[in-house]
C-alpha cells in the first residue's frame, strides 16, 4: 500500500539508527559477565515497542534473562498475530577474526556488520517497524502481540515456564517469526520446517591429575586420546551416525518431497568457493539441501583438554572435554536422542577412564503445515513485494520453542525469514543486508492484511 | 665423610632457604610473559654459584634464555665433572588445581611444594650445595664445572649452539645430571637410559570461518571431528602406533634386559590407586616399566577448537588444533620420526580439510654405558649413603641434550636422579621431599671422591 511505502520511505534512516543502537548492546546470553547488558537490552526493546505504539509493554523477569511483552489489541473479534523474536545474541568469539567490533555496528557495501544484526535483533525489529507503520497509518488490520525473549541462544529454558503461566495473555491465532534465512532477494524462500536440537557436554577423566607424559606416557590412558577415539566412532565411513536407535524415528521424505526440495536454486561451486573448501562432506546418498535440512547430524561444537598455551608442555592431561550437538528432524524427540547419546557415550568409554555426560539444551523439530491460512498469507505477502511466490525450503537451524508454541498454546508458526545463509550467524563478521531489512519491513504488513482477510473467509 | 656431615648439618636450614628463594622466581621458559623472571632467575643462580665458591661465574646470553656457567678448577691434571641442570620450569597451569601458589613454596609433611621444586631447581641445587660442602671443607677431589640452562622445558634450542661455541671451556671427563627420579629412598635406583622426544603441533582447517552448525552442519567437514578421527587412527586396537616406519629403528631389549628391568620393585595396585584409575593402559605385550621406559609412545598433550567457553554455542568451527608428542627409544632419531609423523598426518587428512604440521622440539634417546667408570662411581656413592646399590632402571622422560653432549663434547652422562615419580613433575602441586634433597647433597660428594679415585687407576 502506498501509505506504508510513504511512511517507511520517510522514516527509513530512523529505523536503521534505532536498530544500530540495539546492536551496540552486547546482550550475550551465554556469558554471565553480560547479565547487565542483557537487562539493558530488554529495557531498550521495551522503549522501542512503546514508541512503535504497543501497549501494556512490560519487561517480565524470569529465573534467567527477562522476556519483553507488548501488544496492540484493536478488536477482540479480529485475528491475533503473536510475534516472537529474541534480543539475545551468540558470544562474539573468536574476536580476532572480526574486521570491526562485534558491538560497534558498521555499514559496508549495504550491509550491517554486527553480532545480532541478522540473528535476531535485525529481524525481530522489522516487525516492530512494520507494526509501527500500520499503527501510524491507521491500517493495522488485526491484533498484534510481541514476545521478545533473551535466552534463545542458550535454549530458552525459562520461556516454557513463562508461556505456561501466561496462556491467557498469549492467546493468538498464529505465531510469526523472522529468525531464519531466505535463498536470496531474487529467489525469496520460506521455511517449511526446522531441525530440532540436542546439545551435550562430555567430560572424560583419566588420571586424577595432569601427569608428566614421559614418566607416565604409554602406561596410563590419555583422556584426550580416548575422547578423540570416542568421537571418531560416532560416525561410520559413510558419515552415518552410529548411536544405536538414532535414526529410528526419522521420517524419510517422499521422492516428490526430495525432488521439490532439490529443485531450489543452488550453486555448489559457489558454495564451495565461499567457504574455501575443496569439497562438501556428509551423509552418503543425500544432497546438500537434504543433509542440512532433512537429515539429522552430529557436530563437535568445541573440544579442549591438556596444554593449549604457547610453546610445548609435555603433559598427559587429567581431563578432556567436548561440546557435541545433534540436529534432529521429524519425528525425532530431543529428550529421547539425548538419552540415547548419553547411554551410548557411557557405553563406549573404556574402563580406564571416567565419563560424564551433561545435556545443555534442546528442542524438537517442526514442520509448518503448508495448508494453513497463515502460511498461504505469508506466500501471498512475499508475492506482493517480491513479485514472485517464495520457494518452500527446509531450514537446517533450530528454534526449539516453535514446537513448544504448538504444545502449550496450540498455535502453528509461520517462519518469514529475511536473512541469508551467508550472514555469518554464530560466526565472526555477522551481517544483515540493508535491502533485506527494508524488504522485511515492507513485506510484513501485507502478511497481516492477507492473514486477516483470509481468516475472515 | 664426617666433615661433610658436620658442615651440612650446620647449614641445612640455609640450604633450604636458598632453594626456596629460587623457587619464588616464576622462570617459565615457555611463556614469553615471564622473560624478565627467567633473566632474574639466571642472575640469582649466578650469585648462588659465587657464594658456593665457584669461579669465572657468568650469565651467558643466548638467542633465548641465558645459560649460567661457573667452574672450580683445582688441578688441570685431575678429572673434571661437568654438572648440567636447568633453572627454567614448566608452566604452572591449570592453576586452579594447586593447593598453594606454584611460586609460593610451602613445606608440608616434609615436602617442598612449588613448581620447579623437583624439576629441576631442587635437584641442580643439590650439586651447588654439595660442591660448596667440598670447597668449604677443603675436600674437593677434582675439578667441577656448572652449566645451568634456562630452556630445557622448551627444547634447549640454544644450548647446542652454546656448546659448539664453548667446547674448550666445557672440556670435562663426564657430565653429571640430577633431573630424573629414583624408585624410593628405600630402593634407590639409577637411570641407565632416557627416552627421546619429538613434539609436534597440528592445525586442521575446514571452512574459512566458523559456521552455524544448523545452517551448514551435515554438509561441511567439521575440522574438530576430522582431527579426532585422525588422532584416533594413530593407535591400533593393541595401542601400537600406526605411523608407517615408526618402529623400524627400535632396538628390542634382550630377554635378560627385560627380566632385569621388570625385577625392580613395583606395586601395580599402589600405582593405580595413586592415580585413581581403574586400570593401566598401553601397548599390548609390555609391562608398565617397559611401556614407560623402553617403548616409544605417542601422546596428545593438548587439543582445542571451536567454542570452549561457558554455556552452549552451536558453531561448526573453522579450525581445530592439537599438540602431539612422541617419546623415542634407541635407536630412533627424532628428526626422522618428526618427518614420518608429518608425512603420515598429511597423508591421512581427507581432501576437504587443510592440515598444517609444525615440529616444536625434540631430542634423541640415550643409554648410559653401565661399564663407564663414572657410572660405577655413582653406584658406589649411592651404596655409601643408602647402604645398598641402586637398581638400574630406564627413565621414561627425556633430557634431549644428553645425546648432544655425547655428539658435541664426546662425553658420557651419568643420571643421578633423587626425585620420585610421584613428585608431580609438569603437574599441579609439584613437590620435592626434603629427605631426598638432603640425601642428594649427602651423596654427590661421594660421587666426586670415587670418580676421582677410580679415574686414577
Amino acid at each position: 500500500m502506498q501509505v506504508w511505502k510513504d511512511y517507511q520511505a520517510k522514516n527509513k534512516d530512523r529505523f536503521l539508527e534505532e536498530l544500530l543502537s540495539l546492536l551496540r548492546i552486547p546482550s550475550v546470553s551465554a556469558d554471565s559477565r553480560h547479565n547487565e547488558d542483557t537487562k539493558r537490552c530488554a529495557e531498550a526493546v521495551k522503549e522501542r515497542l512503546i514508541e512503535a505504539g504497543a501497549e501494556k509493554v512490560e519487561v517480565c523477569p524470569t529465573a534467567g534473562h527477562p522476556i519483553v511483552y507488548g501488544e496492540k489489541i484493536i478488536d477482540a473479534n479480529l485475528p491475533t498475530v503473536l510475534v516472537y523474536g529474541h534480543y539475545d545474541v551468540q558470544p562474539p568469539d573468536p574476536l580476532e577474526l572480526w574486521h570491526s567490533g562485534p558491538f560497534e555496528p558498521v555499514i559496508k557495501d549495504g550491509k550491517i556488520y554486527a553480532r545480532g544484526s541478522a540473528d535476531d535483533k535485525g529481524q525481530f525489529y522489522m516487525h516492530v517497524k512494520a507494526v509501527e507503520t500500520m499503527i501510524a497509518t491507521n491500517t493495522l488490520p488485526c491484533n498484534v502481540k510481541f514476545m521478545i525473549e533473551g535466552e534463545e541462544e542458550v535454549g530458552s529454558a525459562n520461556l516454557g515456564i513463562f508461556i505456561k503461566e501466561n496462556k491467557e495473555r498469549l492467546k493468538a491465532d498464529v505465531v510469526l517469526i523472522s529468525d531464519t534465512a531466505m535463498i536470496s532477494l531474487e529467489n525469496p524462500s520460506i521455511d517449511t520446517g526446522l531441525r530440532g536440537l540436542s546439545y551435550m557436554e562430555v567430560e572424560v577423566t583419566g588420571p586424577n591429575r595432569d601427569l608428566h607424559s614421559g614418566v607416565y606416557g604409554g602406561a596410563v590412558a590419555n583422556p584426550a586420546t580416548i575422547l578423540c577415539q570416542m568421537i571418531a566412532s560416532l560416525h561410520d565411513k559413510d558419515n552415518h551416525i552410529t548411536i544405536p536407535g538414532f535414526y529410528d524415528d526419522v521420517v524419510d521424505l517422499s521422492d516428490a518431497e526430495r525432488k521439490a526440495l532439490n529443485s531450489a536454486p543452488f550453486d555448489l561451486k559457489e558454495y564451495i568457493t565461499d567457504l574455501e573448501i575443496a569439497d562438501v562432506w556428509g551423509e552418503k546418498g543425500y544432497s546438500v539441501f537434504e543433509r542440512t535440512g532433512t537429515r539429522p547430524t552430529l557436530e563437535v561444537n568445541g573440544i579442549w583438554g591438556g596444554y593449549t598455551g604457547e610453546g610445548a608442555k609435555t603433559v598427559l592431561p587429567s581431563k578432556a572435554y567436548a561440546k557435541i550437538s545433534m540436529r534432529l528432524v521429524p519425528n525425532q524427540d530431543n529428550h529421547k536422542i539425548s538419552d540415547l547419546f548419553k547411554a551410548h557415550f557411557e557405553k563406549i568409554a573404556p574402563n580406564n577412564v571416567k565419563v560424564k555426560v551433561t545435556p545443555h539444551h534442546g528442542g524438537n523439530p517442526y514442520v509448518t503445515p503448508t495448508d494453513h491460512v497463515a502460511f498461504k498469507a505469508a506466500n501471498k505477502a512475499y508475492a506482493a513485494t517480491f513479485g514472485k511466490e517464495p520457494i518452500p525450503v527446509r531450514g537446517g537451524g533450530s528454534i526449539p520453542i516453535v514446537a513448544l508454541f504448538e504444545k502449550e498454546l496450540g498455535l502453528k508458526t509461520v517462519l518469514m525469514g529475511f536473512g541469508l545463509d551467508s550472514d555469518n550467524l554464530h560466526s565472526p563478521n555477522e551481517k544483515f543486508d540493508l535491502a533485506n531489512f527494508y524488504k522485511g519491513i515492507e513485506t510484513i504488513p501485507y502478511f497481516h492484511q492477507y492473514f486477516t482477510e483470509m481468516s475472515k473467509k
